[in-house]
């Protein structure tokens, strides 16, 4: 049984405790926030205490630590708690600066901890089935992916400001998305964006719309488009083309009713959000989690995982600036 | 919190074991089995106690209980615990005996207590939206009602020999379906079968493919489509024309991946069988009865539609034998 | 080169002057109708003369004559041009009595000349494609089928009293197409129906919406749905349960956009109704005609299966007024 | 009725000589190929005549010539056909050069007669439904336009080498459809490309798989998919991100057969290639034509959109080789 802490008692981190309580092999020990009363609601759902991160830390009967806190906090938290022994699962982004998240990388090797990034879409039932089907050969060798990722509704502006950009919030699970099923890291990385669902986001020095180009050594391509605002819900497909044919991973709908009328013919909308869509893959992921810590086996998405897709969010911020491509060895040395 | 009781432990009570403890406004308390071990595996599962039937029906600390045994015990089950003032949820069917199943619901009517029986299906979010379509007008005046409902698999003949024939055991969902969209009971039932998924359920003196039509008062029509065997999935369908429309209900997929090739443009299958399709639908039944229970509220599946659906089994089963319609009102006095 | 005489000109004679002009293998010769402006209009269109029907029949220079008058002179000019040599493609359906079709099948027995009719269904390329996997055994042996068949709104009232009813007007194309894809005849037929759509249907003494079952003598069952209405369009669907899979083929919509928005998933509509549906079914039904008449072929559809169809329709509508199934064998004899 | 002159005798004359003589406002009068044997074929097949271009330009009875030559002579034949007072409808593209397409436009203008190039797809009745939902405002303010564009298999290397490379060739297509769905054309043209279908087509200094994307003064972005083979089928697709909304145009399929089987549910492939998909586009777009010369309007597609398509693929072409943005007012100045 692998006792956790749970770092964070936000939306997020609500939806891990779930995870981390409904698995057979894992119980919810203890919760930190500085917002006590958060906390104290999580920890007393799944009979868990609410702590402070410190004696979370240095409690050695906990394993594992799940980090579900700020960004700007998973670097810190990360290297504590591999220092800690604890084994780890942080939410995505590592940082929002590439080289403090190569830092983190080194200072967690010398640990020789597990650390876990959540990059939850890997775990989406669709997007594993096709990355299973990609690996089979059964469309061949893949050639030209393209990835739609777009957002009921965009976050407040002042999220936007704090956020690290579109590249980094957003994109950053596209991004990760190309290296799972592209098993590779592009060599370049272009990027336009603008502003055009919301000006204040724009005037808040970010883009709310972009498409970015990623060029593969053996000239392979991939696409990622992204827009903050798709009003009939999450848009979140993934399309491969091989040699020998196309996978395509469409988007969940609410429901299977379709009606006919005079008007068309009308089906349910895609899930609302990532609550609604990627529920099941939260689970999965906190499964595959338990499965490798308690397994001795490599993590499934490891931290040089959520550096590599920090380090294209970054080329892309950088290639959308400058209107260039953007070399990706150029970033990571 | 409504304290339960679960009588039987199969498979079907084991998941009406994980609805009961996953609802908040509800806890497993006991669990009886003449099979122990398998009474034990769910009440450990779940933190319950293992007791004998008539402990749990005897102990008025409890508000209600689950019936999940064979359908032979239903009817006595049904009288014994709302004799005892528990609230039940009960599987399908009531009886197989219609006679026994108005007797029980004479009995039960003595008691004033609530009844529900386990019609799973009008909880699947797909029927349930269509119905909530239906009820909004969006289709106008309902005409034409088609059901489509085959199982993967036939189950042994042995099973089949106890079941009580198809139009029983399995078109009595389809009929409670019906009688869910309609609103309404038929006024005939017409039925054609045979055995020609296989031979041996024919010698057992059923059949494993069936077509029945339904009449309305009101000139509408209805007709149910059941095969024992669809290789390709459990295939769940419904359909109604209306004055201004179509509504469909389709299957659920295993996943949204599509595969283009040579051969053609390959989906997932639907999923596999009941437990795959209607989990959603357990958790969403009991939260109605508990829902109802608390509420003091009509439970959404009487006692009362548990014997209308059963009495449409018992036409169709006498109309597959005369080859002619057969009157509802006949039989139901 | 096939000369073809055209017998009538209305809206369908029109259909089939562009299939027999259109053809490399045809010229449309002559065209008859008493309304001669009509006749004149088509003629004009395709470079032929306008004659009355006794002088098409007379002209042994023409080869083949393609009925497509009202329903009343069908049996009568069937005869009449196979008397004259004349091979024959004759629109649906044979005869409204069953007993002259059988006289008329009879009569043209005598003369050996080939009399195809006109169930342009079989020529749909979704049809025909469904047929050819079941004949590949691309779902193992069939069990149980499924077609729905709606019009997008009825015809008038004063169309109705002299159609011969739903089941002769309407449905006989959808048991010619149980008949193509079963491959045989039913042994029984049994029918509900009701007059839903429009009373004055009903007043008119037909029904507008209607179920019937066919159960055939290796167990195999059918079913087929009608209706005179389907606001959405023309509603023309075939599902066949096999012992190894699913075969359905589906409507053809009049375009592939598809729109979402918060109001939902929205696609368009199936094609309105037959001639936008069934174009190029009635150029592959008069390319198949011209191939067995030149090639001295066996036609695709024969005057027997014509009488086969009626056969159904008369059983239907006994069916639907006795309320018992009837029998097939007790109609042909 | 407007008299036509065909010049050119190949694969695609063929088709716009079908559509020329299936319309009722227009006739075929003389066909010109330097093969005549083709030239013959067609002109005996639709009752017009062969002549040299020469004769057909200098006969003031044809009104119109429809130019379907080798890329390397539309320039010159555009010039010629206005300058002796034809009406054009010229297949794409103008020409392989940007200054010698400029220069084309410059005499013509001079000439004032219409102009029509054959972008076909505009007419395709998918994309131009959702050119109208778009222009209706159906998805409120258009934001983000995907284009997929996949032959089934590449050309032989030898037409590649003449063809004018992938972007002039083949992209030429979906530049336009951009131009035409945005309404206005963009500012920047990035692309990357590579050869990885075919290393001879590498070799032969084209790409085979190319991605570009488009940015446009008011901050809407386009991207576009190419690849020369996409073995299941001509996979044409557009996909326009508003505002209120997603309209998506899907592939046309062989049928609606859909089969379910333990292997899955296999639906038709995209019909094969363009001849297939897009012929009821040529009849549209030959009515346009006629719509337009015989009505004084403006031509639907004008000389000036061909040159604006071309002048992206040169932007393409350029940005492909320096990896950099290409501004395209720097080429058309």
């Amino acid at each position: 049984m692998l006792k956790v802490g749970l770092l964070g008692a936000g939306r997020i981190a609500g939806v891990h405790a779930t995870a981390i309580s409904g698995h057979l092999g894992s119980t919810l020990v203890a919760v930190s926030d500085i917002n006590t009363t958060a906390a104290e609601k999580i920890a007393g759902q799944y009979g868990a205490e609410v702590r402070d991160t410190a004696a979370i830390l240095a409690d050695s009967s906990i394993d594992a630590v799940l980090i579900a806190t700020s960004t700007d906090t998973h670097s810190d938290l990360i290297e504590r708690a591999t220092a800690a022994g604890k084994a780890v699962l942080c939410e995505k982004p590592v940082d929002l600066s590439l080289a403090r998240a190569l830092a983190c990388q080194k200072a967690v090797a010398a640990t020789g901890r597990p650390v876990m990034i959540g990059f939850n879409r890997r775990f989406d039932p669709n997007f594993s089935a096709l990355k299973e089907a990609v690996d089979a050969g059964e469309i061949g060798k893949a050639e030209l992916l393209s990835i739609t990722s777009f957002d009921p509704a965009p976050p407040p502006v002042a999220y936007i400001k704090v956020s690290g950009g579109l590249f980094r919030d957003m994109m950053i699970h596209d991004f990760d998305m190309a290296n799972f099923i592209m098993g590779a890291a592009p060599v370049t990385v272009t990027a336009v964006g603008s502003s055009i669902v919301d000006p204040a986001i724009g005037e808040a020095g970010d883009v709310d719309a972009a498409v970015v180009t990623l060029t593969y050594a053996d000239g392979r391509i991939a696409v990622i488009k992204n827009s903050r605002r798709a009003v009939y819900g999450y848009d979140q497909r993934v399309e491969l083309l091989g040699s020998e044919g196309l996978l395509q991973a469409h988007n969940m709908l609410e429901n299977t009713v379709v009606k006919s009328t005079t008007q068309g013919v009308t089906g349910a909308k895609p899930t609302y959000f990532f609550l609604e869509r990627y529920m099941p893959a939260y689970a999965a992921e906190w499964a595959a989690f338990v499965d490798a810590v308690t397994g001795h086996k490599i993590v499934p998405v490891t931290l040089a995982d959520g550096v590599a897709a920090l380090a294209m969010a970054e080329a892309a911020t950088l290639s959308v600036k400058t209107g260039a491509p953007v070399s990706l060895a150029s970033l990571t040395g």
